[in-house]
């Protein structure tokens, strides 16, 4: 087999074979095939996409070259919540409580990244104390116990996909509809969960700005899923404004504890019951997504959902009084109010621009050796289609030691008036089960 | 400017700017740019093209990478030809002391390169004590005083090219038009010529197998010429059986010294005329590519060709009587007859596969390393519409140490035969003027 006539058959939009995806992805790995021939390789499948059967082939390749993650001896169906990333997407600290406290086992791997605030991990370490070290077996001792932990990642998951990333990153062939749902399925599969659950989110905050690519990678990757026996659906939400209202570590936990006092805002609300019906729903823990969201609404209701969170906390030496008094998370020194020029409807907010200006005042990490300041953020107070009048508070900033002067005029910009009233956007664009 | 965001630009099929194209040409070039990006970008201008403007861009900034030959102290319009390369073409040798004797300064840089023959400097190699070593200034006096010169190529031409070329060979890119065509360009440009007449062959035994991707290449290149200020015509000839009756060095000039005799074979003498006419009449020799052409035929007729082909080789040291006396050319020791199995007429000649064949008989280069044996190849009887009986002669060996037992059967296999009668095929598709 010679990697170029495996570029030029690709490049004729012929379907390869197993054999030639294995040893694309192998030899690749194992420093056999140069660079410059995969990146070729890249690029001639952004241009001629890939069968739904060399898709999974591919993901599949990605998984073997690395470590799989063994779940088997928690009991229960393991369902694993994926997002595509968005602004003030705190919905993993909201959601693994509330359907861990109707039985559905999850066993969250997570990691820090890169991005406008922390990962899930740099958000629950704003809970004084918390700590996502533990040995695997503790980490499985923890979910059949409290039916949740969270751990930081470990092992070698999917080397091929890490390899390729990074080439892909600096070759322009990111945006690539099979790379991009092999990418993510590969990792999914090797964290060894037994069900998956997508947010494919869509929108000016969203890494798929365009609603009909947004559907396409969530197709292609419930299709992935299915193929290689995995339980996987899917949710395209709204990404045109940051979710909830919080962007910010300490901040963000603070909203989702809020959801589960059921005081959270209304679309992480709406968000969370649809992918928690999705994730009790494939767990086999409801009949239907119906009956899913009935025991959703109870655990929040009974405080079922809070003590799971309270009991996940202190299991991994967190300090669970937090939760009853969030003033005891980290706060920042300012506040700095972001006000209207313009009386009328919030008619669009750049979500990506406010996540970069949380960014800025140090909520996220601009490369990998950034420090997160976990106090800080900006909390909205006006979201789309919301009336509003000059000299009102459009945003507050929570400031430490950054300048923020510049911060104030990204988070006036981002915003957009209209004289006319405004509907906000649907939430949820569709479910695919 | 960011290679990644270049080669964003050209997936996304936008025309790219003439600082962005330099910028990447003289990077690359420069080591600044790697493989991975370069091969990327490559298989981008695959399927996304470049317009006329870019390729004209591309081919400068490659040339601009090297040296210029300097014919500036030649007298007259410098016109050089180039052939995309067939089986048994032995145009070069044949067609440089024509146009020169009707007055055209032919100052030719020329290469050995791989193929099934050596390159026009192999092939006149093969006349003894031949030598293309020569310094600059001698090789201007040279063109000056017989209007003729051969000099073995000098100096560091568009090694942007050469760089990029040997990367596509690996990243299956080499096959795309715009690519090709500032290959070619780049280093007709760097050599100096003031018009530049291209030999576009396709068919069996060519590069471009199909005829409308010929004409697409023969049209760019023609374009690119024009845009850089060149005069530039093309011709699209016939490359489904090989050029004239031989395929082997000394073979080859000989049937060239034949033609000049006014003795060569048909096609040859055909496509002679046809270049030589454009090549005369873009020198400003002729008014009318008739003209050009009775011009020619005249020198033919009254043995000024076959002069200016004696003096050229006197003036590079080689033997002039072999002009006279062609068995003074190197032989090989052996003649070995490939028999028809068929009687019909010949329907097919795989001009690829009797290519193939002469090089295991030692004619060409496998590899840069490999020696050309001059006097072994093969020599045709039957060409395409000829009749032929079982048993009759379709081709002969010219063998010296190689074995020879699996060139026969290649030979024979190259031969397709039909009951009913056969035309020949057109020789010449179309010219570009």
């Amino acid at each position: 087999m010679r990697m170029v006539d495996i570029i030029a058959k690709k490049r004729d939009g012929e379907e390869l074979e197993k054999a030639e995806i294995r040893y694309v992805i192998n030899e690749y790995t194992n420093g056999l095939i140069p660079d410059y021939q995969m990146s070729a390789f890249a690029m001639a499948i952004y241009f001629q996409d890939m069968t739904m059967k060399e898709r999974a082939e591919l993901t599949l390749a990605m998984v073997e070259t690395g470590d799989r993650v063994d779940l088997s001896e928690i009991e229960g169906i393991k369902v694993d919540k994926h997002s595509t990333g968005g602004v003030g997407d705190k919905t993993t600290i909201a959601l693994a409580p509330l359907v861990a406290a109707v039985g559905v086992p999850v066993a969250k791997m997570s990691g820090r990244g890169l991005g406008h605030t922390g990962g899930t991990i740099d958000k629950l370490e704003s809970i004084p104390h918390f700590s996502v070290e533990m040995e695997p077996s503790e980490f499985i001792a923890l979910v059949n116990r409290n039916k949740l932990a969270v751990v930081g990642q470990t092992g070698n998951l999917a080397p091929a996909d890490k390899k390729l990333y990074a080439l892909r990153d600096v070759t322009a062939s990111v945006n690539s509809i099979p790379l991009i749902a092999s990418s993510i399925m590969s990792k999914k599969i090797a964290s060894g969960a037994d069900a998956i659950v997508l947010d494919v989110k869509t929108g000016s905050g969203a890494f798929m700005k365009d609603y009909d690519q947004a559907r396409e990678l969530a197709e292609a990757m419930v299709e992935i899923g299915e193929q290689l026996g995995r339980r996987t659906t899917a949710i395209i939400s709204d990404m045109s404004q940051p979710l909830g209202y919080t962007v910010g570590n300490s901040l963000e936990v603070k909203e989702a504890i809020d959801l589960l006092k059921g005081e959270g805002p209304n679309d992480l609300y709406e968000l969370c019951m649809r992918l928690g019906s999705q994730m009790v729903y494939a767990a086999n823990k409801a009949k239907s997504l119906e009956e899913a969201r009935e025991m959703l609404d109870e655990v929040i209701e009974n405080g079922e959902a809070l003590n799971t969170l309270k009991r996940f906390i202190e299991s991994q030496k967190g300090d669970p009084s937090i939760v009853d008094d969030p003033s005891k998370l980290p706060t920042a020194n300012k506040l700095v109010q972001v006000v209207s020029p313009y009386t009328g409807y919030v008619k669009t907010i750049d979500a990506e621009q406010i996540g970069i200006a949380a960014m800025q005042l140090g909520a996220g990490r601009a490369t990998k050796e950034s420090r997160i300041d976990l106090a800080v953020g900006i909390e909205l107070h006006k979201k789309l289609g919301d009336h509003v009048k000059q000299g009102d508070y459009l945003a507050t900033l929570h400031v430490n030691d950054r300048s923020f002067e510049q911060v104030v005029q990204m988070v006036e910009n981002a915003y957009g008036f209209s004289d006319k009233k405004i509907l906000p956007p649907n939430l949820i664009y569709e479910e695919l089960i």
